[in-house]
């Protein structure tokens, strides 16, 4: 353990700017990374207001901040991959290369892997972290830091752009424009899709969407989704509809809008049970996909952005130095 | 139209053997066929004790039945897949094959498709019927008539197993041992399944799907079906789990049946919205799949019941002459 | 029959802009189109130089040209998406809706579809054709007739690209840059891809591969392409190649392409057996895919021209009136 | 290093029982497996014969065997799923967990996988064996040892059935009926085929094949297997064909033999390029998978030898002690 400074939830409510002890010996397979640039993701804010995420609760001091870029400053035995200097970020998990799940590819549903800023593993709002090389990834000359950062929000998106399967040329629906819900759109659209019908009360977050190319922003203060995707489709229904938004007022219509046959990628996630329309999911015979963040995705979505294809940059509001951080929530 | 005896539904609890006008011309791509053998399904029943199913209300007479098989008795021009004499059994859909969804090739869930018993389309509890030759079916020389009306109730479980991507030797679950659910539990076995547990409240229900080969039967009065998978999968949980109760209680733990990455095949269908753990479906990223009868089902499970895979005459009950019908119900 | 002016292929290497009877009764569910544009595709060009492509032999007079857009001047019965004035582009396979291929979903593969220019079919460069409403499309008021005679070509590109099942993110490789290979790299990065590396020994065809964003053109004159997809791909090899040069030689090394569960798509044809590796493809369990025209893609292909996602105007080289055709060839 | 005696191919054609050195330390997540059964494969007479298979050449004395049973006597660290004394079988390939293969799920196909009885690994005619305990799986008591060193030939039956993607009630063909080549007729029978027709040459062969319900033998010296395919699925063709003969002369009818749409699992294996009919496969638009060993098939393989699915006892012919190994090549 070696003492160094992090961001630090003490308890709901409670942020400090502190020393506090973490692991960084740079084991075989590991790399230690300079961190370069946090991002701020809802469920930081989520932890500090509410002291917990659902089952996820505070009992201790937590460091956190999951979304990191950096640069590597230290290389553990067998290491290949990455070499000191290296611009790179980081997947937040840590997973068990021997449990089942991961054995069969899908490390991300395993009940044991171990996820930065979910306690009891602290998150990366400090000066360096050492992680499995396996999880870090070199970032391309012409993607930024900021855009490294933001490769795990992306990841999200993009598991569920790949569970959608999408087939080229899809229309698909994103209920709700908040971070993820855009982030689906975009990962949507480089994904395949020919489209992507937005919906969302709130003018401002449509207005960001709809910067992209292939967005069709619905305010759905102003008209009904339903009509709008029959509209849209010649009554045929979006083939593919991502629910985004955790609420179960959306829901109530859901099943109203893809096409027979078609698919839900749920990545919203109310904490109570929502009551569904099963009976609407039946007559089409509808595909429910769930996603819980993501799995082999880092690498697919850092060429997406190193090939021009996505660019996030607009996405970006506002940036905070290190020694500011405690100030910003 | 043709004035024909068929056992008629006039409204809810009144049944009639009497006469009714039926359209029996043979067109192009027609065949007339006479009917040997009509099983009685539980919606027939439901029709006739609730005069409705779901959104579907007998809101004038109608013919019921809609599982048959028996004898080609006359040739539609253009027909080269049957010939007068051929023992067969329909598909109780008729769809129209310049729809989209047809097109597609899932005419099951084309929202204009004519289903058998369903208005304004009458059942086959009647001595004669015109069907498409399409949707006709050859009987093998070892398959029964009996057997031939019931490959309609097993299409839904072929639908089912289908839908459910089994891999060789797959563990799955099945909630409910009503018809639909052994029939679901056998074309699961027959379709890859190792071995499936099945789920009920009623003994004898259990004891009839107990006879197959790789039905571990659990009677839920007796013991917890959550604990009863987790022992018998060592805790990992089912590949599939295929929810035929219809039940909201069923629900409440269903999430806690599948393994991280597996599968929920909802056939069972409740009328009313059900609570749904969201957040269970999410952490284990599992895949739903509905099902609404079935589509390109008939000619393999012909072929399963033809070559001896599965035998379903284990489960034939009671069998009434036609003109004992009116008093059956 | 009418007697219309048309583009006749006589018999090998002789063509004549004559009149000849074409079928022009507009029959229900069947539109009547006035021709604008008809792309001339490298069949036509073929069928002219070699009078036969493979089995399909010109053993009478036909019609050619199979890539069109006009606008619908007549209506039959029971059309209900379509109307006089539509702009619109049609499919040149005509289904017969009842077989068994396309019940299922793929009428490509109906060993009797009509297509045109295909004996005993005519193509269509002459001014007017009648064709099924199911396969006529509307374009929409962004997407010209010459990009609707586009929609064609590009439907083969869309097809590779679906049966490659695409992951977000993922590399390509597309051997051969001729017109379908240029529409196969498209239609993959619309379809998911991040990057298409192209490889072909013409420079020319090559630079214009390369105006796409995404695109790595690689000439095989200079390099080994072995090498640079290793060098791309840090030694893992492309997750799909597309095999769109017919060249029996490109295919020595083509195992050596993908990576360990990757996928071959195979769009171009060869006429005579190629010597294949099957141990390359053994050990890395590659899954190969082949491609034969395209099933339900117009509208896909269609959207994706509307949305700006796909713009293939910078393919279209040189056009023709209909009355200067027989000097062109 | 514990020297150990053990069956050594010293070089092509010299078999020796003697003493080696063998690597038996029970590292953490390891155990020692007292060997008790070991089936002999076409591969170590192979080897015996040839000196090679393929480009693995025997270059070094080499333990043979791979298909093997025993029971557990020592636990290393951290093992969980195993005790001693647990009846076992073992895979025969290591995989390393943090390749790039092994974390997608597919550690069959890492270039780096190591496979006992290929150099520089050595198999496991030798009284005991240390193996990682995630690779050891434990048998029921309804599964004998000699059924247990069958699951490794089983294991590539299964993996061609699961890439096979069967549909319930699928005709398969076999091409071939030696040892894998009937094992993939099981394998597909279990995992959903209706019937599997085999074809060879050998009638013995089939005879054995025939005992299976479901398989319908075809000596291919005295019936055309393209006529008879086409007879037994009036003229549509199989759903799924599995090549297993490696012959050449198989593969030049092989694309005549699915349906349109089938596909097609290569699992024999031509040392030299083979001449395939891209055209035919074209048309039809194939899937040509291929199967390279097995992964996640063990624990599958013996849920189908537990539940009374597939019972392998027909197949054993004759067993040998192990102090007669060297008199029995």
């Amino acid at each position: 353990m070696t003492k160094v400074r992090a961001l630090v939830l003490e308890r709901q409510h409670e942020l400090a700017l502190r020393d506090i002890d973490l692991p960084l010996d740079v084991g075989p397979g590991m790399v230690k990374i300079a961190i370069h640039t946090v991002g701020v993701c809802g469920s930081d804010v989520h932890y500090y207001t509410h002291g917990k995420i659902g089952p996820f609760v505070v009992t201790a001091p937590m460091v956190l901040g999951h979304e990191a870029a950096g640069t590597v400053t230290e290389i553990g035995a067998g290491v290949t991959n990455l070499k000191v200097g290296d611009r790179v970020c980081m997947e937040p998990g840590i997973p068990d290369p021997n449990s089942r799940a991961s054995r069969l590819g899908m490390y991300n549903v395993d009940p044991a892997v171990r996820f930065w800023a979910t306690l009891p593993i602290h998150g990366v709002l400090t000066p360096e972290v050492v992680h499995p090389a396996n999880y870090t990834f070199k970032l391309p000359d012409n993607v930024s830091f900021a855009e490294g950062a933001m490769v795990e929000p992306f990841a999200v998106g993009m598991q569920a752009a790949t569970k959608a399967r999408i087939t080229p040329g899809d229309t698909a629906v994103v209920l709700g424009a908040g971070p993820i819900g855009t982030m689906v759109a975009i990962a949507a659209l480089a994904g395949g899709c020919a489209r992507v019908i937005v919906a969302d009360l709130a003018q401002p977050k449509l207005d960001i969407a709809a910067r992209y190319q292939g967005v069709i922003p619905v305010n759905i203060r102003e008209k009904n989704i339903v009509e709008e995707v029959a509209r849209l489709t010649e009554g045929w229904g979006a083939d593919v509809v991502f629910e985004c938004s955790g609420s179960p007022h959306a829901r109530k219509t859901i099943m109203d809008l893809p096409r027979p046959g078609g698919a839900i990628v749920v990545v919203g996630l109310p904490v109570d049970p929502v009551a569904v329309d099963i009976a609407g999911a039946s007559t089409k015979e509808l595909r429910i996909e769930n996603v819980f963040r993501y799995a082999h995705q880092y690498d697919r979505a850092i060429a997406l952005f190193a090939s021009g294809k996505v660019d996030l940059k607009p996405l970006i509001s506002e940036t905070f130095a290190f020694e500011d951080l405690d100030r910003c929530v």
